[in-house]
């Protein structure tokens, strides 16, 4: 199963919709499952290096089928993944990124925000992924 | 001057109309004024090589202020710019990519379509600039 | 759908006893239908040069849906395509990468080979691909 | 002294079995002592970003002839080796990476494992790696 653009449309609008109601500005990417960009939104002023901070922790979550922030406890220094940011041409593994499931919890993809602190952009993913339930 | 969120949505949206009139898929892609991407979307089953195709097209014209098929005539060999696709991490030369202008003519962003001919993914580009107008 | 490790494992025992036959050393590549790579051979003595094109020809058969070679006519020099290979981390555009599709026709994944002609390459790839279906 | 494809995929099938007794989803790639991918496979549903890391995990261990996990030891803040893993276009330093003897202990090649935890893949390595002797 694979996310459709009609589906990563609306995880963006209510990304984008959880961002107003915060008061940040976010860049916002959708991926499928086979880690493809499906769909992407910069608000206006928001970071200009988080462009590629947004997709490259939904890319994150869907290589390890887990949220970004589980990896990143894992690749501290002496914890057993330390440094693997260094695959993939580059993983961001601090929170922001979120798989997306469908109503059965089938993975069908996944949705990296960047833009304000790690603990608005993980909540503002997490809305983003909810709307596709 | 920048284009706005909700005018690269719109450009988007207006892609995505001809697209369907058409009978085409399309990765469709809006850069701002800066090179930067804002927008983007992948029409189900579009080509997956045309991701980044679409986003190159619209980087293209752009950094060069042409249509992306302007400086595929100048890149061919033996003419003045010969292999330029080697520049700025790949460009693409051929027909696709298209400024997006404002009311007054000021250049705010440009616009990237891939994923069937170059004529029809020039159409649909046209198509997504001229909706901002 | 998706190829399935068992698939590509066939396709790629097809594709190697055809090469016996041919009396060539190929290197073989097969992707999966969201172009990641599934299995790998690489025949003794075959070209080093050709591991990475061997994995660039089936992706850029997954990438656009059609046989390498085909995207190959459309980027020569005048034609529409051309310089195309500078897209996605870079693509080879002769002959020897075929798509695999199941018994309905459904693409499943693709098929890279490299190390002997192109006529040879785009047999063994072919091999590999009908062990599928 | 070189792996031939014959041990390489021998090593595969011998990993293959043993992730399958430890209920656990790998890719696996065996590198050859020039450290050039001889073989590789990803078992279905493996995580797709395991797929880089299996071969620099491969890479790792040939690059400096030890395990990737020893590499990890001396990579960490304040160690001699800290962020060597910026070299080699990325180096993946955690266990997973064990290098291919033959019978008389010299180095043919190199076998990097990724999809579970560091214990499970630096396991699975080197039951691919002990079937070659």
């Amino acid at each position: 199963m694979n996310i459709t653009l009609e589906q990563a449309q609306k995880a963006i609008e209510a990304a984008l919709e959880k961002s107003k109601e915060l008061g940040v500005k976010m860049n916002i990417a959708v991926m499928d499952s086979g880690v493809n960009l499906v769909a992407f939104a910069k608000m206006d002023d928001a970071w200009l290096g988080s462009i590629d901070i947004a997709q490259k922790k939904a890319k994150t979550a869907r290589f390890f089928n887990m949220n970004s922030g589980e990896i990143g406890k894992l690749s501290q220094p002496g914890q057993p993944l330390y440094n693997i940011e260094h695959s993939n041409n580059g993983l961001i593994t601090f929170p922001g990124g979120v798989l997306i499931k469908d109503s059965s919890g089938t993975v069908i993809g996944s949705i990296g925000v960047s833009g304000s602190t790690v603990d608005d952009d993980h909540e503002v993913a997490t809305a983003g992924a909810e709307a596709i339930k």
